[in-house]
């Protein structure tokens, strides 16, 4: 299992007049949580484009169990349990500066090539990288 | 079943450089198929509010069939198959102009009494509402 | 000058904690504007597009008069003063349900070549969609 | 002159399909400049609203000189020239990892007495603040 965690200040441009954020805002984050995950690994999402790779999400499911506020500086907590093979899950867990845990979440993507417009499995540089990781944990 | 539609010209600044739209949108898509489906039952969603009734989103599941692109006339589709109590589901459907269904998700929202920040159950006069409308289909 | 006119009903997403429309949610009020004064005009920019010629914005104010709120809905006012050649001006006006003026400001486009990545003029048959325009006005 | 810095990675979310930042995204990264600053000065926007003032933005100008992209680790420059009053401006200049000037603009604030819904001079705890940050620049 991989776990990797970044933060993330809430601006004021994601509230609303409820006064939490916005649970628009939410796949913003994880897409956050889910780039510095593979920054951290020592590759990126970029790099994959740049490899002429998409990778869509088909799938999400958010669970909002407390709101997040202006200014809470949350943490993003992004979780893979497998390794990818034509698709890759992500979860994430959302805490704020308290370490109440605000919001959980999966989404699913699959591996998209850019020219052929068609699903592919996840490319072996980028498999080799989530296998070492494994290793380590 | 209460069945609603509304439309959204998708604008250039919710697609993304995979030339769709960006998949953390589909949530206000969402909000504008619950909000116009309340309005053309006779009511709104700030009249909730006006009555010190907020409805937060507490769970959302969304699937990705096939991208939105810019300039798309989407139509959104609103459904709810049965009366609320403490809590309210909503689905949706999106399909393109073409009648492509694009995207299928729900959402679970509860009532909040403002004052006393606490779940209350869906207000008798927009319960009433609701049984009107499902009375009629 | 041509103006037109096209409407948003501000969904909840794009309010604030403050109550109102967030300030950063007017540049796409303007885009949709734009959009839509082409569109009434019988050409659209994604045709524009298609023709490999994309509209960077270089320039831009907002004067804020008066705040927009949840569920208002907004007339945008869009203005065009003169022909386009490199550049082109859009100017607008936000009005409320009220006919209050809420909200002005303009923008300044280029013509970009999609394939040269430079600035070139505006298309010969867009031109000739402006120039009717003005001789109908 | 108060000059502060503050970096913001460029999600994919905030692209659009010309695989640039959309124009409208800069708002956000200003108010992102401005609450930095202020926290690097030793307060925070919560706080002056805790103390039940608002600062609105009343004008914005920006000069969109070059693309962000995707990425992208901006250095947002946010500089305070003068003392406020019953106003405040904010300048902003946005460079990439390259150092490349990306971005320019800047913000008239004014102070808004949240009971009284009335502009109301900057309080005076917060003037203090940035007499100091003058001084010692």
């Amino acid at each position: 299992m991989i776990v990797k965690e970044t933060n993330i200040r809430v601006p004021y441009g994601h509230t609303d007049q409820m006064g939490f954020v916005y649970y628009g805002n939410y796949p913003l984050y994880y897409e956050m949580g889910r780039t510095e995950s593979l920054r951290s690994m020592g590759t990126s999402y970029k790099e994959l484009e740049d490899d002429q790779v998409l990778m869509p999400v088909i799938d999400m499911n958010i669970k909002y169990l407390k709101p997040a506020r202006y200014d809470d500086l949350l943490t993003i907590r992004t979780i893979v349990k497998e390794l990818p093979s034509t698709r890759m899950k992500f979860f994430y867990e959302i805490y704020n500066q308290s370490g109440e845990l605000l919001n959980q979440g999966e989404t699913t993507l699959i591996f998209l090539s850019q020219q052929r417009n068609r699903p592919v499995r996840c490319p072996q540089w980028m498999l080799d990288i989530f296998a070492n990781e494994f290793a380590k944990s």
